[in-house]
């Protein structure tokens, strides 16, 4: 029965849709940006067992759905606007499905002030496979970029890195989570909207394939070399003496930011002030656009290969 | 070896990214809407083995993903000027398939003028699933709309209905095409792209999900009933005595067109200027939001169960 559930889809999604969206009725919504703002666009997309495992609940991977792009967003200091999704599912989903998914895009719409310009449901013989596209603003000129680190530059990072790994093992039965905290970090990314840092930061890009690997994008955006002082990298106490699976895991969905030397403590501040934890782990330097990890005593550390990709 | 494989994939892609979207080095693009201009989005996903076959060459696949996104733009009457990309193949999946798929993507954005901001590639267990995200512009207020039509509008398709459902069939091997001409309109749909039909259509949408069903949302929209007169639908000679498949079947990306009597003769022209051919296929009426097929003689005629669909 295509029809009916075509018109059960889309009343499932039209209560989360903008007026532009002109209730998901017509084959484009039509929206003006807002006046003097620049838009910053960005999609992602998310497959079951690649990305969230095939039994997670629905309204969790809708809400991973929109966190994942939101942190590009948040990576480049703009304001989140609107979002569009394409849904390919087994043909077998049922409503009930649809309805946790809707709720889940609904919890994250009314915390992160964005609405649903449309998109696209379709069946798939595969696994679940979901996109979203976000679309934020920023002051014009004002975006953050990777390319802006300087030597000299401080680089610090939010929140704590490696839990989100360490939830993966956990789901898999592979490692302890007594209370779910490793799993939630997984299941459910904080991504770091709203942090005040216009005229703070030199660069910044969000931590989603694994420190080593982003940082070497900044790195290599920026042409200056890396240095993390393996003794700061920010680890939870679940974490302690997993460095290495911290430091190449996936999912953290962190800012990391380079940031001119004196401005450190307004850095500090902005952050205190979201309530958003933030820590220093090393530096930028002159040199070949790499990245080293140092113990304590300045030694080299050789870590990993490269970090964990999605691919 | 995940690095690589993604250098190598943003290499690929490269080359058809917009300045806006930053070398696809950062993790969003930057862009200015057009001064004075709304933004039109729609995004459309496409999974092998519903939408397109899984051995359709990826240049054509990619070409399809973008023309049937174009094809909402069209069906609103706006400008395109970027697209965002999803992605998600088989992990054996080697670089000479997103070679041919980037070479499909570059051949159409010169065509249709519009270019790559972003997007994402990512691995899946199952078949290649793609979305995209179209953003184009019109004038203020002047999207067109499925909501417009009035009762006395006369109802006008763009070329022939039906090609694309023969076609998905001659690839099947179940009807003939010895030219391969059926085949092609499914694989490489023809967005109506370009048509000055500003201030001529009261209401316009694209056909994707067959005639009848489409034709049944216009009716919703506008609170108008639809009468369609079978003998005037155009079908190409290929389709001819094959009404109930063509009146039904999906894929034909033409746009449906409500338009007022007297501006039948500037419809025609506009079309005409834009070497399109356009047929007036019935009206719209006073009553029940439904779609009616009539015969030569006014009797109507019942068709199968409302339209073909994706899902």
């Amino acid at each position: 029965m295509p029809l009916p559930a075509e018109f059960t889809l889309i009343a499932a999604f039209r209560p989360l849709a903008a007026p532009e969206a002109l209730a998901l009725q017509d084959d484009a919504a039509v929206f003006a940006p807002p006046p003097g703002r620049e838009l910053v666009v960005s999609a992602d997309a998310i497959v079951a067992g690649v990305h969230f495992l095939p039994e997670d609940p629905p309204d969790l991977v809708a809400r991973k759905l929109l966190r994942v792009n939101l942190s590009d967003l948040a990576a480049m200091g703009a304001v989140p606007l609107h979002y569009l999704l394409t849904v390919s599912v087994p043909r077998a989903t049922g409503a009930d499905w649809f309805a946790a998914f809707a709720r889940g895009l609904a919890e994250d719409q009314a915390r992160y002030g964005l609405t649903l310009l449309g998109g696209d449901t379709t069946s798939t013989p595969g696994p679940v496979s979901l996109s979203a596209t976000v679309i934020g603003h920023v002051a014009p000129g004002r975006a953050w970029r990777r390319s802006g680190a300087q030597a000299g530059d401080a680089l610090w990072v939010t929140g704590t890195i490696g839990d989100a790994a360490l939830g993966l093992l956990a789901l898999r039965g592979e490692t302890a989570d007594p209370n779910g905290r490793l799993a939630g970090r997984y299941r459910l990314p904080q991504p770091r909207l709203g942090l005040a840092l216009d005229g703070i930061v030199s660069a910044a890009m969000d931590v989603s394939d694994g420190l080593l690997q982003d940082a070497g994008h900044l790195a290599r955006a920026s042409g200056v070399g890396v240095q993390i002082e393996a003794a700061r990298v920010p680890l939870s106490a679940a974490a302690q003496g997993r460095l290495e699976l911290c430091l190449t895991g996936g999912d953290d969905y962190e800012l990391l930011l380079a940031v001119p030397g004196d401005f450190g403590p307004r850095l500090q501040a902005a952050c205190a002030q979201a309530g958003v934890p933030v820590t220093r782990i090393g530096r930028c330097v002159r040199g070949p656009a790499r990245v080293e990890v140092r113990d304590a005593s300045g030694e080299r550390l050789v870590v990993g290969a490269g970090g964990w990709s999605h691919f």
